[in-house]
């Protein structure tokens, strides 16, 4: 019997993505139902030990933790998004992990209070994706993914975290990728994937764009500084 | 042919200590070599991308990310540590990611700076204990393990944690565990498994509480207020 899948959500959530993504390249059925992080309903507390989306209900119950979420979706539905090989499935595990470290250095960048610390923050994220860079170049095949032509549970942490930068691009060149080539490349293929693309709604930029301006610091004050988005674009569809 | 594996560790790191009480209850050997994380060795920076232990080396491959390294470890060598069950296996992973919440919270109570932020932080450990006993009380099984008879990698997380409440302990009562007997019957559970009680060397206690003595804060002030370890406690074997 298929299991009824409910991924509890917030439209602007990176580990959600991961999940949501995932879900696509299996082609399963699920439904999404996002609530408000800044006023969680007590019902979602019951059911996220650490009040954090995403939650998987498999059922009616209740999977937390994102690489726990894409652990359970990769044993149980096919194709496999994790290499075969237990130390390559490893070395896999670990890149997702790095993924999350660099989720926070996005969220140090945030937080970042003139253009000065703006500058270090940029600078950390860049190291980041420095060694990103040293880990594509060892791939023994070209592309356009993180392990070559297959698409990997690696490919699905990835896509969330380039997204950002969709926006941070259009508030400064902080040179995050500059001379990167092989991280570039994979931020397009990422972005053009129907399963990456499909994991938020039309409407992440202007949300994402309106959680900056709400913000204290260097990067929000840059986003206040810029026009804004056109009536068109920031109308509900 | 059986893998060659080397566990880079730290005296005191309780995600080292996963990694070191897995092996031991599937009765693996294996090389320990200890680094100075306050000094890290260039070769470590190589093999660890976000420069934190453990590391396991594999024949020489690197596994990064302490969770990384269990899972790798339980997929590798018998007997299994998770459950057989895919959704059970997740909420197994869950709880595991709960314990790094709690390691979270206890650096949080080192970081207080005065006694009443000391007050706080010990209110918000209590917090995630009283979730854990809830859980507790959902089992099949009476225990003494998290889920009962058989011992899993939910308890290798947890050992390491209450470890540093044998040190607290002697530090003050910060009533962390008061009123929760099932979390404090799996402490003394783990507390005498031959894997948890081997994880460490014997100068543990001394080596957390000159750790503690070299901080800033609430906690590191009340540690030096109280009389040092007899002379030869604190004397190498």
């Amino acid at each position: 019997m298929p299991h009824a899948l409910t991924l509890i959500s917030h439209p602007l959530c990176p580990y959600v993505q991961r999940a949501a993504i995932a879900l696509a390249e299996k082609g399963i059925a699920f439904e999404r139902i996002d609530i408000d992080l800044a006023d969680k309903p007590a019902w979602f507390l019951q059911i996220s030990p650490l009040g954090k989306t995403p939650v998987l209900l498999v059922d009616g119950q209740p999977v937390f933790e994102s690489a726990v979420v894409c652990e359970y979706l990769d044993e149980t539905f096919l194709p496999r998004l994790h290499p075969e090989d237990a130390l390559a499935r490893a070395r896999h595990r670990g890149w997702m992990e790095f993924g999350s470290a660099v989720l926070n250095a996005i969220g140090a960048l945030y937080g970042a209070p003139d253009e000065a610390a703006l500058a270090v923050r940029a600078g950390d994220l860049r190291r980041l994706f420095v060694q990103v860079e040293a880990q594509l170049s060892d791939r023994a095949e070209a592309g356009p993914y993180f392990a070559g032509s297959d698409f990997t549970l690696v490919d699905a942490v990835f896509g969330p975290v380039f997204r950002y930068f969709d926006v941070f691009d259009r508030i400064g060149d902080f040179g995050v990728f500059t001379g990167l080539p092989r991280v570039a490349a994979w931020r397009t293929a990422l972005a053009a994937r129907p399963s990456v693309a499909g994991a938020v709604g039309a409407d992440y930029g202007d949300r994402l764009r309106a959680f900056l301006h709400a913000r204290q610091g260097a990067l929000a004050e840059r986003a206040r500084a810029m026009p804004p988005p056109a009536p068109a674009a920031a109308m509900p569809a």
